[in-house]
């Protein structure tokens, strides 16, 4: 580690200050006469990284040694960062920090260059006075590891609203740099930074979507429906892979820019914009929220790609205690073994949202005859059982069971019919809504803000106060297992944010009644209390209207990192039964065994016989995978084809599945061809088992 | 027709006066004091429809008499009219028209009553001053028709943005009407105003959706991927419908709301929704062009439904000028009876992208190729080959044809066997885009406004000023033409929108080429010009994140308006051969049949051996209903199950089609079921074919 000189730009903030007297303009003027100085950057360097920060902007340039690649910074504008500020008018502008009247960049020790600025500059010229933002950046002495932190900031007369730092950094140029943004959205996603063939209109619109407002925006970390499910994400290309991972306490939003030239900036000046297409990941931090940490660490990988990405934050993962394997929570509760290869079959009677609804709900010997026809007849070895509607109170209130549908005795019949295959079985439980449907609604479990409003007016499935969810599930669950004799329970909704003090409470007394235990998706914060979540799937368009999806790739992040830690299952407004986005029946159960996830089909009663095949199917080709990679971590997983349709997992029991997720065959070594949407498993033992997807017409 | 006494409530205004004197809050209370006095409502009455303002609010009753409905104002707060304004301290308001301090409501002649909402009042009581809005109902003597219509207005010192009026007429209770809004959103869906039983998550995110904003929303008129492909909509029940058109030279968008309870109006205050589920269609009237005329035409149908309106509308459609029979162009053009029984190819390289992309561009002997292989091994009888890729110029230069890929002659090679096999086929055209990417790239065709900004910096596809359209196309199309001898054309994107003088100039230079003309999904405007769209297809979600998805059934309104006007095939973005959001092939295909369209499958290249299955599953069972339906009108369409999932259709030749869409066999008559993914074809022999798809697996 060596020390540069320190740099305060004296002389520069002199003529500054000479300036102010006489006009405005000349600053800048003087501020780029400094820059022209050529002075020594000053730098942070390792074995294996150097750093250079440029005394002109406060950008900084990382050379990862080992293979070479240097990381520059924002090619556009040579912004260290983007600040957004509103005026004392109400004015919303944004500004490069970059045309800070003054940049003080020093050594803080041998580890650390402390870089201030000061003042920065709008685009006409005037100055935000008083605004100053103050960061670190800190080499580790022996790792490849770089921590960037906004230390503290001064407002002026302004309202800092946020702050982009660094910003467009570690950039891939598009088409030049072969690799990818890698994005933990949701299961995961990568979005590669070159062309690549492919089709079926598909191209049309990833190619447009990087000229338009769908290949830029900006993700929450831990959102329910579209946001991270991890707080870290990067870029990669052929020679080398740059991962940021936020602090453990830190909070970030996550600006994208895929293969975009940056002509959103221009549109309302009217004019081309200048910029070449980059691909560049962003850190926004909130600068309202005073007390939070804002630190991101970089960490640079030669030759890495994703897979490396999500290994390296594993590590990172199980240090902070969200790991938790499925191993010791099977020793905890021999029941969990009872997930591995299990199929998840939802049987819907349109519990939550109506009670005993006319046309879906099912009687109780109807879900017996379910799960009996399931067992005897299509043959399935293990299942997780989840029936929705068995009370008759609306949720909150999951008690008591319906005398309707057939009472205690009768849907006990189904439950240990159930347990004798050696199914899981839970009722749908959730306490945290209020719902308007309600005869029983009312008000008073809501919290409400210090003017007296309904906080959660707008959110029905979120509507209780948390401090209430262990009460209401402690009033009527015990007795429900009592009664039923439960092994397993699936609560929905309370854990798809993250922790609070009453969700947390709710989440560990749910964990002391020793029963296998399910959510809705879920955070990684909560998987050392259950055992499965129904799915870290993809959600976008529709519903949540990501416009990432026209140009990504999917890949397991999520599962890279937690495969072995928490049994993955679909969604079921995502069942693998409906053709939506995300595939049909084919490609969801490939995509499945190439994840390690297990099957979902979800169904009303009078839909069963619809679903026998899809059941079977998924019985006889993805139970068997999913039963041996269950405790498995999911050691990697490559896409073999250019146009990113076969893909290849292994996992660390020795299991190998290949995947065609196209309709054309494709070549996967020399002489060997896999079939549109076919399979290629080598089991755990090295037995090879293949086959495919075929779609007929009969004609009578 | 009865005339009833005006009124001009003298007495409340002179009250209104005297308060304004002493204190404010005083004037509604003498409004609503006034309301209480129960004087007889003003009426318009034919023989079939009596209509009667409220004197109060201005809001109108509509009964419908022969079948007894009563169409109530809106249920909520009674609101005539809401009016979005801006005050001069730029603060957006919206209000009730209703809520005004003045009211002035009389007949204008027997058919017609004048309503001058004048002075309307904020929330908090203070008066919107100098605002005034005025509207006409008018009574058609001798039909069930009524005109309502936005005559002028007086902005006082507000900016008045936009209007609905009327607001909220003609809803309908969730759950009570068993009915739908009818909403021609590209081909058309309808929304149900009740539940029904269906499922794979479907019917938890129908729900939800109700009671959030993706059931809230605005639709444009005529968009390109979002609009309403015609300017009509409507609600009905199981009594009655009525449908609102559009005057033919009136503009305005659609705000939908669709089962939804209008608690997004009560979550900024915390608290909870008085009101009822309903769903209601309103027009919104842009008040910013002072110069186009609001008139909305009210169409009463006892016992009517979404067909009904759509036959309503053709007969519209056929005055207003759009509707030109594709008889008609076959006579005019023979090759036009090529379309019927078409399969649409579409070859991808790359273009207009990228000119002889790697990986993806095709040569002339693999086009040749393709064909030969189509006709021979995969005994398609009609096609149109659409090769996207021919030039080495790229758009808006649609010449020379590209001597890398095998010039002229092999083009020819290729074009004349098509020709050969009765197949169609053009080159991919388009006279609009300005590519970044374009090594020509250069501003010059573009539009400037009158700062000298560029007009359409952002809209890559749409940047050449149209103007310059016909010049474009004029230089080379004729030489291309000669040098092919070519019958057909498909000239992409300048269509999608409603016409210019420019685009016009275009759509008149290309029909005079005696060409079989086709474009991407066009407007109902172009289509006397051509004989082909790509598709009037849903393109919702993942692209223009239209929140309909989840809450609509899909009809085929505009081909129920224009079946036997246009031929329709689907989307590139969103071709047969692909899972999306719009189904897999199996439901493409059965809906294909179902709405009289024809398949579209595209590929690049290296994909066309996957293709193969699909091509000929789309020969043996679509390509037979298209081609004898292809010049006949699309009489009926009915929904058969209570999950929508069945479906039957029947065209003027005869032939009649029902369908399963979904994965559950249903009965379609006593004794009669359908299997899932099924279909019943009765052509117009009265011969019935039918059969379903079936997905299996094979294991080696």
């Amino acid at each position: 580690m060596k020390r540069k000189k320190r740099i305060s730009k004296i002389i520069g903030l002199s003529l500054v200050t000479l300036c102010l007297i006489s006009f405005f303009s000349c600053s800048s003027k003087e501020n780029s006469s400094l820059k022209n100085q050529q002075s020594e950057p000053i730098t942070l360097e390792n074995d294996t990284l150097k750093i250079s920060v440029d005394e002109g902007s406060g950008c900084f340039t990382v050379i990862e040694k080992i293979s070479g690649q240097v990381w520059n910074p924002d090619p556009w504008e040579h912004a260290a960062g983007l600040l957004s500020l509103i005026d004392s008018e109400g004015k919303n502008q944004t500004v490069s920090l970059s045309k800070s009247r003054k940049i003080e960049i020093s050594h803080k020790d041998d580890t650390t260059i402390s870089i201030r600025f000061i003042d920065p500059v709008f685009e006409d010229g005037s100055v935000a006075k008083g605004v100053m933002i103050a960061c670190e950046i800190g080499l580790d002495q022996n790792s490849s590891k770089l921590d960037v932190q906004v230390i503290e900031y001064e407002t002026g007369s302004y309202r800092l609203v946020n702050l982009r730092y660094p910003s467009r950094h570690f950039s891939l140029k598009t088409d030049v740099d072969r690799g990818a943004a890698v994005i933990p959205q949701k299961q995961g996603i990568i979005c590669p930074s070159y062309i690549f063939p492919m089709n079926g209109g598909r191209f049309c619109q990833w190619d447009d979507a990087t000229y338009d407002r769908r290949s830029v925006g900006t993700l929450p970390l831990y959102g329910n429906a579209i946001g991270l499910s991890m707080p870290w994400w990067g870029t990669y290309n052929e020679k080398s892979a740059v991962l940021g991972i936020l602090d453990a306490s830190s909070e970030a939003e996550m600006e994208f820019n895929i293969n975009n030239n940056g002509q959103y900036l221009f549109n309302a000046v009217g004019k081309m914009s200048p910029y070449e297409r980059i691909v560049f990941l962003d850190p926004v931090w909130n600068l309202d929220k005073h007390e939070a940490k804002r630190q991101i660490t970089y960490h640079f990988i030669p030759g890495g790609n994703y897979v490396d990405m999500a290994k390296t934050y594993r590590k990172a993962a199980i240090e902070r205690g969200f790991f938790m394997s499925l191993k010791e929570k099977a020793k905890a509760n021999p029941n969990v073994n009872k997930l591995a290869g299990a199929i998840y079959l939802g049987v819907y009677g349109g519990y939550p949202h109506y009670v005993n609804m006319p046309g879906m709900a099912f009687t109780f010997d109807q879900l017996k005859e379910i799960i009996r026809a399931s067992h005897d007849e299509l043959k399935v070895e293990n299942a997780f059982v989840h029936a929705w509607g068995t009370f008759s109170n609306y949720a909150p209130n999951c008690w008591p069971i319906s005398e309707e549908l057939g009472g205690v005795a009768k849907l006990k019949e189904a439950v240990d019919l159930a347990r004798k295959y050696g199914y899981l079985y839970s009722s749908y439980h959730a306490y945290t809504p209020l719902l308007e449907n309600d005869p029983d609604f009312s008000t008073d479990l809501m919290g409400v803000d210090k003017d007296g409003k309904l906080i959660r007016a707008g959110s029905r499935w979120a509507r209780v106060d948390s401090k209430h969810y262990t009460v209401l599930a402690s009033k009527n669950l015990e007795k429900e297992i009592a009664s039923l004799d439960l092994e397993a329970d699936i609560t929905d909704i309370a854990f798809v944010f993250t922790p609070d003090s009453g969700s947390i409470e709710l989440a560990r007394y749910l964990r002391s009644l020793n029963l296998v235990m399910g959510t809705e998706h879920g955070q990684e914060h909560w998987i050392p209390y259950f055992d499965m979540f129904e799915g870290m799937t993809y959600r976008e368009g529709a519903v949540s209207a990501i416009p990432l999806s026209t140009i990504r790739q999917k890949a397991p992040l999520f599962n890279l990192v937690y495969h072995d830690a928490i049994g993955n299952f679909g969604k079921i407004q995502d069942p693998d039964n409906e053709s939506t986005l995300n595939g049909d029946f084919r490609i969801k159960t490939l995509r499945n065994m190439l994840f390690g996830a297990g099957s979902l089909i979800f169904f009303s009663p009078y839909e069963f016989e619809g679903m026998h095949d899809m059941i079977k199917m998924a019985n006889e080709l993805v139970s068997p995978v999913h039963r041996e990679t269950f405790f498995a971590e999911l050691l990697n997983h490559e896409y073999l084809s250019a146009d990113f349709k076969v893909q290849r997992s292994r996992f660390s029991n020795g299991t190998e599945v290949i995947v065609n997720l196209g309709p054309v065959a494709q070549k996967i070594k020399e002489g060997e061809s896999l079939p549109g949407y076919g399979f290629q498993i080598t089991d755990e033992n090295g037995r090879i088992r293949s086959g495919q997807f075929e779609l007929r017409l009969s004609v009578n």
